[in-house]
């Protein structure tokens, strides 16, 4: 620890002191922080969801990319993707973070502030942890606990031949940020404005909770994965785990704006962006096509987007990709490595 | 990533695959391993217990003092120790792993082995996690999650005056265990037959699950925490947290024959280790003095060893200690660092 940080209690407490216990979340705390561990209380009629994810310097981010309170936003982000994607409300988070001497208080704290800050909004309650002095990369693992409806938890191995595939928004933004945060004349303080709302998207992401949500509440049979790794690799985890093939449109991949300019101007094909770039948190979906109409009626009544991109066949699991020119092929199943290529 | 390694999915089942799920589990768990977010059951009754803990290579181990195996069994029974000073039953845990290049695939799978070994014993299943590539010391991040009837958590701030203080075991063996390691001549390899119990201590604890069920399940208030940072720190905080004085008697507090001898051999003073060494894992608690005989009995017809060292005073927070010379003082609040002396 450097002199200008406390000792491990102190900080704990400093930080997490920084985090406002949501009002209806209360209640269900019968013991949070300060104990030896978290006791918290079921509902009757939910099960538990249950995910942790770790993000580490240089590998995950760099100081050139992400600014602090990013870290600590995308983080527990990330994690609040993983219970949208089986359909279900995060409530609870835990935070471990390994410290280098490197990092003084003030950018810890903006660390724990870009978690509380996303915490409320999504009504959620930090409530336990731990912090380390590491001799090495800051280390960042957060572990969320959530709840879904008793048998509404949205699996990778619903899909079925006849299905429909859908994404409940843009995918390659992320990416695209990142390639932008990458460039050296720009980094996280001088991002044009131009290209500031891919930045964020990198920077920033928001889980598509609401989405998860109200297809869970359907009572359908969904099939259902986050895409944190490039649409690829999250399509073929569904047609490995659903044992299906996953046929997509290349017309029909969304792109937006932003990333369609960017990819001009830069010289790079933002389809690569949507199809290996990650952490675009959005979430991609197989349902049968009976229900097309009124799954894109409920999405346009919250008014969130839902794109349909493809359909489920029978065969060996593969995700192809039927390109505009009428040719297909199979789309490689590698996914997202941040600052070293291909994985 | 070494070549001897797969990659990160392959990595994660090849890892995951080596734990079996206890049959009684089995059917609480709606989903596994393998998607994004486990789904587990709740039981009437009961409120869910959740904690995490870090242990990192260099901080909180060396090559020289653990076995891989080690390293996994300690990661997970110092989390199932704080379940146990909730007065629950561990049942599912989360593993996050950052893996230098310098581990190879063996020495990993040794960790979950220590892990999964362990897990059995407590019938407890692993139901997710992460393993990321670092360019820094070995990162092990364990989250547990258990139930507890409801209302029946028991609280660091449960002491009163009038409380006696009790403790589940012998204290600064691992203490003395650490110590032995750490003897050039000796290592985790090599360390002689009379000073095994002691490092083996330090490597391999054991929680007191059955000592903090047996609690939790009496009804009577009690105050309880477990002992990860030494007698002195862990007494320190029952007495803040339930603003009271513990004044215990230094002839009360148990000391192995072994740590005696090691003590005494070493030049070193075993009460240290029992008040500042870490690691022990025995539960330290507060009970109204009246039912001392009740819980003194069901302790032994258990077979469960439990010493009673001193009482709770009113009064500011406070430990102090009575010496056998008739002298009293307060005990330093410091902890226990592993490699860099005290806190």
């Amino acid at each position: 620890m450097t002199e200008n940080r406390r000792d491990e209690f102190g900080l704990i407490s400093y930080l997490t002191g920084r985090q406002k216990v949501p009002t209806a979340l209360g209640e269900r705390i019968t013991v949070g922080n300060g104990d030896d561990a978290a006791i918290v209380a079921g509902r009757t009629g939910y099960e538990w969801i249950a995910c942790c994810d770790t993000m580490v310097e240089d590998v995950h981010f760099k100081r050139q990319t992400m600014l602090p309170s990013d870290i600590g936003h995308k983080a527990l982000a990330s994690n609040i993707s993983d219970v949208a994607a089986m359909g279900g409300i995060p409530l609870f988070y835990l935070v471990s973070l390994g410290l280098p001497h490197t990092w003084n208080e003030e950018e810890i704290a903006e660390i724990y502030d870009g978690m509380a800050t996303l915490a409320l909004r999504y009504n959620m309650a930090l409530i336990g942890g731990d912090t380390v002095a590491v001799p090495g990369p800051l280390t960042l693992t957060v572990t969320v606990l959530g709840e879904v409806e008793q048998d509404h938890g949205l699996l990778r191995g619903n899909a079925r031949p006849g299905d429909a595939v859908f994404l409940t928004g843009t995918v390659g933004d992320s990416g695209a940020g990142l390639d932008i945060l990458l460039q050296e004349q720009w980094g996280v303080a001088n991002v044009p404005v131009e290209w500031m709302s891919l930045a964020n998207r990198h920077r920033l992401p928001e889980p598509d909770v609401k989405a998860g949500r109200l297809l869970a509440t359907s009572g359908i049979r969904i099939a259902l994965n986050d895409i944190s790794d490039g649409l690829a690799s999250e399509a073929w985890e569904i047609a490995e785990a659903s044992n299906v093939r996953l046929v997509l449109e290349e017309a029909a991949i969304p792109l937006s704006a932003p990333v369609l300019r960017y990819a001009d101007m830069s010289g790079n094909c933002a389809l690569d962006w949507a199809f290996y770039g990650g952490e675009d948190y959005r979430l991609v979906g197989c349902v049968s096509a009976e229900y097309k109409e009124s799954i894109s009626q409920a999405f346009a009544e919250k008014e969130l987007p839902l794109y349909w991109i493809g359909e489920v066949q029978a065969g060996s699991p593969e995700v192809r990709i039927h390109w505009q020119s009428g040719k297909s092929t199979t789309l490689p199943k590698k996914g997202y490595n941040h600052f070293n290529g291909e994985r």
